[in-house]
């Protein structure tokens, strides 16, 4: 009896489930899924290929679905935070926790983003925008807003996809700028957005307005506002 | 001799190339790749099928790349604009030539960015890459700075990515708001971006008091900032 067949009769079917799959994450935050074979997760979870068949019968592209579904459900939970205190330090923690995990499956998460990827299906790309919805769904019911309008709506869908962005060209860039100013300028820049969209949109202004009165002169938008002063000082043409 | 032979006969083989192009483009702006077949194509251009093949002997994906290839021409022509006056003139030039752009082309557009399409391969990936890059490389032109730091290039690439974001949404939701409207916003969050990066990076800081410089009081900078103050006039609590 070889040791793999120990641990499989220990396991239930979950556990050994959740078991393939952290092995298959693992493997899929360090390369692309081209370049992982059934065979790579079955030497990886120290268990034989027919096993993981037996539990994965779609084999390489399912079980990257549903490796997917367990990351997609991680990092929805990046975006949960209590609603109290300052917007920007609530949005400050969950770039900690989103940045982490970006950090943490690098190769998955580039290759998912970049597209073009053999394991690219219309599943995994639902699977992506799902991600996409809960996070603007969080950070909307942050603003304490009802029924928000489309311009909010879209400014916070814009955010988004600029985060994502951002987050490819700093894996890209061997990780620089250092993980905690590339969140502070985040912050900053989702400040900057929600002020420019509340200049033409009403409902954003309010939003932004209960924001503002919420935040520091110690926190990020305090931090923010005093280092635009020099940078704006010199164009009261403008005004 | 049918009408189509007597055609084939009197154009060039570019003219003939383009003809083709010209037909498929038209077809992929109104449908997804999957849903346009060759015979598609060979009826639009009043040619039989073996003719498209004799001019794409790669078939259906060929004849997608060789489109997306044109189209990506055309589209890295809408970012290029005298250098002269305030920056916000020229990128909402710009802007005006890309979302019509997006608007004419509409289905494919949206099929090439949503990614999933049974057509996207590295190849045209690799096209839309070439595309983001090319306008990166004109608004860095537009500022006027020779070695752009990369906080300045991770924000121009970062607004890009929101630009295509808007797009999409754009187009989602039946072309709301008007196109001039979306175009004034997304120059806004140039402006926000470009701001709050300067607050934090001291190139950047220089490029946007430049770029202020040119600003007039009846252009969108004047508007936006008139149109600020009284959103952040509570919030004297921060400096």
């Amino acid at each position: 009896m070889t040791h793999s067949d120990v641990s499989y009769r220990r396991m239930s079917v979950e556990q050994r489930r959740a078991q393939l799959i952290a092995a298959a994450l693992e493997l899929f935050a360090h390369a692309a899924p081209e370049d992982i074979s059934l065979d790579d997760v079955a030497h990886s979870a120290e268990v034989s290929r027919p096993l993981v068949y037996r539990y994965f019968p779609g084999g390489k592209q399912q079980l990257y679905e549903a490796a997917l579904r367990t990351a997609a459900d991680d990092l929805e939970q990046c975006f949960a935070e209590p609603q109290t205190g300052p917007l920007t330090r609530r949005l400050s923690r969950a770039l900690d926790r989103y940045l982490a995990f970006v950090d943490e499956h690098a190769a998955g998460f580039t290759a998912l983003l970049q597209g073009g990827s053999v394991a690219e299906t219309s599943r995994t790309n639902a699977i992506v925008d799902e991600v996409r919805r809960a996070a603007a769904e969080h950070i909307l019911l942050h603003m304490e807003v009802r029924a928000p309008g489309p311009r909010l709506r879209m400014m916070v869908r814009m955010w988004i996809t600029a985060v994502e962005a951002a987050s490819l060209i700093w894996l890209d860039e061997d990780r620089q700028p250092p993980v905690r100013e590339l969140r502070d300028w985040l912050v900053d820049n989702f400040v900057a957005l929600l002020t420019a969209t509340a200049a033409s949109d009403p409902q954003t202004a309010e939003v932004a307005r209960a924001a503002l009165a919420l935040e520091t002169a110690e926190g990020p938008v305090g931090v923010l506002a005093r280092r635009v002063v020099p940078v704006v000082s010199g164009a009261a043409h403008l005004l």
